[in-house]
Formats: structure tokens, C-alpha cells, sequence
């Protein structure tokens, strides 16, 4: 490509209403502008690097024997009644009504669809296994879209969904499919970690999330020292260690007027946070007849709650909802001040972490307005229903598989796989006849990998203060030319084009600057949108017979001949 | 491509609700289904195809230098507004709501958005001309969808838009447009013609489109037999050849009651059509007072009114709509007897069409119900207001560079071209400081590409009864391999697969047929999905060294040795 016929929409400034470092140079390296809220325009560099993410992709989902489909955007509302989604996916889900009043959704994803589609077409086992994707549009009503194409509106995905007769096929592709992820990273140039995941309330035997690591991610991945365990935050389980020690203090009531949070509580009594427990009182299942009861959560006063495991505790409501005010002044439990002391009496059910249940002599909530306990103990003070893991592990814990201890990184989830089982083949009816001649409810898996988000999470990963630092493989462009003082050298011009069409030749993927600016418009230009090889050529290379070369991250250019320059491009 | 491994969902019977044959044999091949009106999903086999003719499409408008984007398929409702398309476009445009109440559209085009886009990023004359490219999926809310892709809802198209600081430039981007679509249908292995369209209320200076020829095409388009003009038949100008003769009859009046078409009219007066005007009465432009005037138009009982020809003319209102049976009483003009005698006297424009105006003798409406007025002489009898072109070229008309006659087929609008001038770009502000310093608005061309509507017009072209029959560049697989009696013939399977992977290399898109179905239930679906070239290895030509080689289209297949076989695909 020569520069002069390529749109180079660089920025000079960092724009304002970008929050994050990939935000603010997809703007200021002409990738990206935005249209509307979460709705942005790829200009023909960001259409480049999207175009070899999204190669890539498909060359190894082809590669792992999935069939590529395309199916439409709109989506009718029927077939989300169908699965139950068209209520429960909330205000996320954009939804329209047709010229003829008929209700349609943008689709988010594609479950329903191809579930669908499925039915209505496969008939025998002998058709399965199965596994279909597409590259495609997506849309998600986000209520604040932000952070640019990470969280944007609409987006482009590659979904891909399996059909199976019984689980153990559907774990053999689960498998191919972790494996093509894998590949797929790999081939992408990008540091990504695959980490299990919590599979929720959809059941199911296993989700792998597959992130890549940035200081600036949204998520925490946990990996061992010393094994191959590696998973979110929210599915990392805190093992128990250690045992409870003997009570050796008595109860007693503290005055702790405005000691509001755990660190004032701690510092106010001169103990460590790690000495005492925290309650969070939440909305537990509603009953039959109609009560919500309440039950409390404890966790060691230094640890933070895990949402998703306490969701997953069968007495607690999900979505995680704290009790009331009504509902405290019913047990009559003064919020900030609430311990686990006579809880289980008045009817509560009281879940204690597992490292919370180890401590003893601790303090706690006196479950009275300004005031707390010292020298609480388990069971002589307070029962406990049940013990739970119900934290987030954190940094030096001991790793699950009891193998080395527990590391936490910051990770941007670029794909997630996921063991669906039978949840909406079984909402909509999609049976094949098996072996024996009846009807069997297939098993389902999904893939998905954020296409556009990958490019946000690859520069998240990959920048310094000049700009973007491409991965070859997403490079807009891998190789750079600058004819240097074009309009007084028609040598310099001359050889400049000579090795534009040699390495072209060679397959790479070359800009000519041919731009009629300044060598240093030209050069902050190239470092800003990552160009990776920058070859300058200039009257006295000429005459030594070599190029200036510099690769994006050097501080300095050297001078190559024409042979050490195609063994460096060649690594 | 294993076909135990892909996809087959061919049928036995014609859907029963595909009307055309395109319709039914990409349902027929398993190339499509439905998913509800207007919406398809594509298989892996359709698939296939849409990404060749993708390919070819993007490989070609990058040749031209055209520049890949991607803009999204929401927009708001805004730019529309600025347009003023969000009412002019009518139910088509499908409107939504976002959670926050704002007001978008579903893309049917992006006209607005590029042109947004260009205003606010570029700033001089210098960075242009641009022409910037995408392939999306569009949304148009048919009334009707029907006819599968060729008439769907949803669908994806090549659209591009070019930005000029003068007209000069924008033809010459036009011609490199109208090269690279010719490139393009020409690579596909499509039989087309590019012919002149009218380029309507939007004016401009020209525009093409370029026609899949089909005889089930919707659209006639005109070609002369003896120069290079050709054009759609909304278009073509209707030549005046010859003169008008002197009167020889007296206008009379004849009781025709019950003649209510031309043919009847004909009939019983034993003239013929050709000797005969009929009349269409329809609203002119509205008046400054509120007042809407009567149209009267003119052509000869034998040809058809031209729609475009008449909205283009100054007086008359687009779109065409006729005069109200109000109005009609208010002039004392009874339908289905109207004939121009008094017409302009009573204040009513006459336009009469070309061929029209040069009868004399001739048969009208008698302004009377069931009466006929024969011997009707123009000036004579009755005022012309305007003679003007209002007809539909037929078959032997002269051809209107004055070569030749004109001949008339059938074809499939794929492709069009389009100089817009600045209709878009006046309604946004869309400009650039040109050369002298002064903000210029900008010259703006648009050119699109039906993509998934090629895919259904090739079909339309080439198709047997047994099923498509694809051009090689466009076919999902280029050759299939069966091997006969697999089951019992190790030998048979061993000699496929090697001949598979033997092609594979050479660059082939292979599908072997390794199904466990009969050797005719394969040779049916592979003439149904039209694969080109059929090779079947069976146990006689193994020990005679041949293959038995079929082209889809031949009715024998012929043994070949490996060297002739290698040649017949190298075709």
C-alpha cells in the first residue's frame, strides 16, 4: 500500500472521553471512530488488523473441522419466548417490532437460533457430532457502553455452537475446541492465559475462559506456582487450612461509635483485619409461602466475598441482593454492627467461610448500634449452619490442587468456551433419534471469541508512550518504508520503490511512505500505529550499500545490508 | 472437504412455497433455510459460495485502490433526520428504540454515515479522492420478502462510497468502478451486461447497473444490435421516427359500451392498437395555492408507459399516482373513455408521448361513457400540450444512438453505480477547503453489489433439472471424488484418498464423497449442489489406470488417465 492513496487519520492529542490506553490509541491511530454511543466505525487501518484476526480465526476453526454458517441478525422474538431469554436477558437485549407489528430481537448471541435450526434439520445421531460458527454482528444493548470497542454496543463475535448425542462427545470437541483456542492465541502473538470458569446457573461440567493478560484488566486470573491451575477469580476455590484453635478470651462488649469499616474497627481495637469477620446479610430463596428469609454470610474481615460462589450456595437468591432495612429491624440487626452471635436462634441461616471458620478469640458485629465483640468464638458464642468457601482467593493462598501457591494477574476475556449441556436443547425440544430409535435431547457446547475486543485486549498488552507495538500477525502493516527527502532524491524514490515491490514480492505485507510530510510526522506516525519494521532509505545508506533498519521497540536504527535485512524481516 | 464430515442437507422435493427456481434450488441443495420471513440462514454449503464471491469482490475493489472499512449497522436516527431519508424512506427503513430511548434505523445503506464520517475527518482537498468500501449485512423492511435471497430482508452487500472535490474526479473514480465491476462479474463466470439507468429525482450524471441475464430476470434491459448501447428499459429513449400524415377521416363517435380495454377497443373498431392512443390521467406538481393539477398523458394503445419517464418530467408528481376519481368528475372526464379532445382547453397539461404524436386518424376516448371517438387528428381535434418521451422502448425500436435496433432480455439487477453529485453531501455540509482556501462540498459517488442476490442470479442462470450448475470460480467445491463400493473395495477408498489429497496440494477444493449412501443418491446431490467436476473411482478403471470423469454438464462420463484428467481440470 502506498501512504499517499491510505487514509492515515493520526491524532496529535489524546481524546478526551477516552478512558483506556486501547480506546485512546485506536482513536489517535485512526483505527476506530465513534458514531454514537458504542457504535464505532473501523477505518481502513483498524479494517486491516480486524481482517487478519479474524483469518486467523477462521483458518483454525476450519482447521479444527467446524462448518461455517451465517445467520441473520434479526432475530424473532418467538424463539427467545421459546428459551425463556426474551424476559431474563433484561434491557440488554435490544428488541423491535417489524413493519407488521411482529416482535424481533438484534441478536446478542445465537443460541436460539441454531438450536433451531438444528431441530429442524438433523434428524439421526448419524449426523452428529456437529459444530457450526459464524463471524458475525452482534449487538448489546450496554447500558454505559465504554472503554471503545472493548465494551461497545455492537461488536463483531465469532460464535460457534456443537451438537452432540451424549457427553462424551461433546467433551471431545469441548476438548478440540480448547485446543483451537489455544492456537488461535498463540498464532495472534498474544500472552493469553485459558483459566476455568464458573459455569453458573446453567450447570453443566465445564467453561474455560480465555484471557490475555494487561495490567488494565477488568478481570483477576489466578494461577499456581507450581501447576497447571489456572482460573478466574470467581470460580478460584479457597481451600481450607489450618484448624481452630481453643478459645482463650471472653466475650466482651466494645464501645465503637463511627468505627464504620472494617479498618477502623481494626486499628480502633488494635487487632488485624485477619482477626475478625464481616457478615452480609442477603436475600436467601423465597419460600412457598411467599417469605424471603434472610441469611448471613460471614467472611474473615481482610477477605472479600465471592458473588458468584454465594450465588451458587442453593439457600441464596441469585442475583445477590442485600437484606432490607425492614428486614434487619425484623431480627433486630443494626446495620454496620452485626455479628454472628444468636443469628441461628432468631431463625437465620448462618454460612461462615471456610478461613473465617478457623478463627477464634475474634471480633465481631455485637449485633447493638456502636458497639462490637471481642473475643468471640465459634460455637461457644455463635453457631454456625454451615461452612462455605464464599471468598475470593487472594495472592500466596494455597493453589486447589494443593500444587504451589496462588498467583493473581489482571486478564481482559478475549474467549470463553462452554459445556452447555442440554439447557436449550431441552427449552427447545431439539432431539435427534439416537442409536436405539428414540429421541434423544442433544448436548450443546459454545465457543465465543470477541473479535474487535481482541484487537482492543492485543494493544492493551502491547504499547509504550510512542504508540501501539503490533504482534507481527495483527499488524495493519508489517513493513514500513521511508524514502527520505523524497522530493529532492529520485534515487532515494527509486530504491524506495524498488524494495516496496521486492518485499511485496516476498509476501509481505508493505507501506510505502510516500507521503508528502516531514521524516518526523512520518516516523512519530509509524510508531504510533505500530508498524513493526521501519526501513529508511537515504542518500548515504545508498552510497554504503545498506538501510536504516529499526524494528518498532529499538531505541536506536542500524544499518543493514540488503542481506541482513530480509534475515531480520524472515524472524 | 469430508463430506462425512460437512453438512449435506439436500431435498428431495420442491419447497412448496419457492417460486423461482433459485429460490428452490438453494433450499432444494441445503444451501439456505429460513428463519422467518425475509431472514435466511446460510448452511456451510451456501456459505461456501458467498465467501467466493465475497472474495473475489474485495480482491477486486482493493485492485481498484478502493480502502476497507466497516461501519455499523445501527445508526441513529439523526443523520437520517439530516438527510431528510427518515421520512422520504418510508416503512422500509426499520426504526428502533435503545434502552435509553434514543431513535436508530437498521441499516439499509450508509450513505449518511460515510458522509458523516468524511465531514468530520477530512480537511482538504489534498486527501482526496477517497473511495472506501465495506461488505455488511443490511437490513430493508419489505413489504413482501420474497423469492429467498434475491428479495430478503436482511442481506449483505458490497456497498462503496467515493468523495471528490470535483465532478471530473468523480468520473474518473466512476470508470475505474465501472472496470472493476466488469472485473468483477467477469471473474465470477457470470454472463452480464452493464447497462445506463435513470439516475431519477437524484440527478447526477450518471449511473449503470449491471445485470445478471436470466430469463426470470424482474427487469428488461435494452441492447442494440449493432453498437454498444444498452440500458434498462426505464432508461431507453424512445427515438420519434417518421412524421405525422395529414387528416383523411372526419372525427366521429361510436357507441362502444363493454370495450373497456385497447385490444377490445381494437377489436370491435377492426383497428389496431397502433392506431389507437390511450390515456392515463395523474397528479401534477402541487400549486403554490394548495391546489394539485390533472395530468393527461398519452402513448399509443400498443406500448406501455414509461413510470420513470413520466416522474421525470417537470409537471408530473413522483411518484406517479393517478388522478382521483374527484378529480375526474370536477373535469367531467369519464374513466376508461378519455380521450384528448379539449383536454387543454378545460386547463388540462397533455403530454403526449413521441410515437403518439405522429398518428393521425386515429382512435380516442370520447370523453363520453361508452362512446369511442375514431378519425382523431392532433391540432385538428385536439391541443398538444408537450410531446415527450413516455413509453417503454419494444423490441426493434430503433436504437437511440442511431445504430442498429434494439433488442430486449430479461436480467437480475446485481450491481449498480451511481454518481450522486451532492445530494448527500449538501444535506450533511459535508466539505473540504479546496485549492484556493474556500470550503468546496463535495462531488459524492456510491457503488453496491448485491452479494448474497449474486449468489441466487447465478443460479437463475445456470441450472438443469438436476440442479445447479455453478461456475467453477463460484462453485463450493470444485471437484468431487466418489469411490464406488467403498465398503468392499479397500483399494477404491485408498486410490480416492490419494487422488484427494493429491488435488488438495494443487490447489483444488476437493470434496470427497466418502457418505455411507448408494453411488446414486451421491451422484444426485452433487448434480443438485452443481459441483463441476465429478471423478469416480472404481475398481475397473483401477486396474485399467483410468478415471471415470464427468463435467456437471455432460450426459456420459469418459475414462481418463491421471495425466488427461489433470489437464480436463486444469481447464
Amino acid at each position: 500500500m502506498r501512504a499517499s492513496r491510505f487514509l492515515f487519520a493520526t491524532l496529535r492529542e489524546n481524546p478526551s472521553d477516552a478512558e483506556i490506553i486501547s480506546h485512546q490509541l485506536m482513536l489517535r491511530a485512526g483505527m476506530i471512530r465513534k458514531l454514537a454511543s458504542g457504535l464505532y466505525t473501523w477505518l481502513p487501518l483498524g479494517k486491516r488488523v480486524l481482517n487478519k484476526v479474524e483469518t486467523i480465526i477462521k483458518e483454525e476453526m476450519d482447521r479444527s473441522g467446524a462448518l461455517e454458517v451465517f445467520m441473520p441478525v434479526a432475530q424473532p422474538a418467538s424463539l427467545w419466548q421459546e428459551s425463556g431469554r426474551f424476559v431474563q436477558y433484561g434491557p440488554e437485549l435490544l428488541r423491535f417490532k417489524d413493519r407488521h407489528q411482529n416482535d424481533f430481537v438484534l441478536g446478542p448471541t445465537h443460541e436460539e437460533v441454531i438450536t433451531d435450526f438444528v431441530r429442524n434439520e438433523l434428524k439421526s445421531y448419524k449426523q452428529l457430532p456437529i459444530n457450526m460458527y459464524q463471524v458475525q454482528t452482534k449487538f448489546r444493548d450496554e447500558i454505559r457502553p465504554r472503554f471503545g470497542v472493548m465494551r461497545s454496543r455492537e461488536f463483531i463475535m465469532k460464535d460457534a455452537y456443537s451438537f452432540h448425542i451424549n457427553q462424551a462427545s461433546l467433551q471431545e470437541t469441548y476438548q478440540v475446541m480448547y485446543d483451537t483456542y489455544s492456537r488461535i492465541f498463540t498464532r495472534l502473538g498474544l500472552d493469553f492465559r485459558a483459566v476455568q470458569a464458573d459455569t453458573g446457573s446453567i450447570g453443566g461440567s465445564g467453561s474455560h475462559e480465555f484471557h490475555v493478560l494487561a495490567s488494565s484488566g477488568e478481570d483477576a486470573v489466578v494461577f499456581s506456582s507450581e501447576s497447571d491451575y489456572a482460573a478466574n477469580v470467581e470460580k478460584a476455590e479457597a481451600l481450607l487450612v489450618g484448624e481452630r484453635a481453643e478459645p482463650t478470651q471472653d466475650l466482651k462488649h466494645v464501645e465503637t461509635p463511627t468505627q464504620d469499616t472494617i479498618a477502623k474497627v481494626s486499628e480502633f481495637l488494635d487487632c488485624s483485619a485477619d482477626q475478625s469477620v464481616k457478615a452480609l446479610l442477603v436475600q436467601g430463596i423465597a419460600q412457598e409461602d411467599g417469605n424471603t428469609p434472610v441469611v448471613a454470610l460471614f467472611v474473615r474481615g481482610d477477605h472479600e466475598l465471592n458473588t458468584i460462589k454465594a450465588e451458587n450456595h442453593p439457600l441464596v437468591a441469585a442475583p445477590l441482593t442485600f437484606a432490607t432495612e425492614a428486614q434487619l429491624k425484623q431480627y433486630d440487626l443494626p446495620a454496620g454492627f452485626i455479628g454472628p452471635q444468636g443469628l441461628v436462634e432468631k431463625g437465620i441461616t448462618v454460612i461462615v467461610d471456610r478461613s473465617a471458620s478457623i478463627l477464634s478469640d475474634f471480633v465481631a458485629g455485637a449485633n447493638k448500634t456502636d458497639q462490637h465483640a471481642v473475643g468471640v468464638n465459634w460455637e461457644r458464642d455463635a453457631k454456625i449452619s454451615e461452612v462455605y468457601d464464599l471468598r475470593n482467593v487472594i495472592e500466596g493462598d494455597l493453589s486447589p490442587d494443593g500444587k504451589g501457591t496462588l498467583h493473581i494477574k489482571r486478564g481482559i476475556e478475549v474467549g470463553h468456551i462452554f459445556q452447555l449441556g442440554n439447557k436449550y436443547s431441552e427449552a427447545l425440544k431439539c432431539t435427534v433419534l439416537g442409536e436405539e430409535g428414540r429421541p434423544v435431547t442433544l448436548e450443546m457446547g459454545c465457543y465465543g471469541i470477541g473479535v474487535t475486543r481482541v484487537v482492543a485486549a492485543a494493544i492493551e498488552q502491547n504499547f509504550d508512550d510512542k504508540g501501539i507495538i503490533w504482534p507481527t500477525a495483527l499488524a495493519p502493516f508489517e513493513v514500513a518504508i521511508v524514502p527520505m527527502n523524497a522530493h529532492k532524491s529520485p534515487r532515494t524514490v527509486e530504491a524506495a520503490e524498488a524494495l516496496y515491490l521486492e518485499l511485496q514480492a516476498l509476501g509481505y505485507d508493505v507501506l510505502l511512505d510516500d507521503r508528502n510530510e516531514r521524516p518526523g510526522v512520518k516516523f512519530s506516525d509509524l510508531e504510533l500505529v505500530g508498524i513493526p519494521h521501519r526501513i529508511v532509505i537515504g542518500e548515504k545508506g545508498l552510497d554504503a550499500g545498506t538501510f536504516e533498519y529499526k524494528q518498532r521497540t529499538d531505541h536506536e536504527s542500524r544499518n543493514l545490508s540488503k542481506d541482513e535485512l530480509l534475515t531480520v524481516l524472515q524472524k
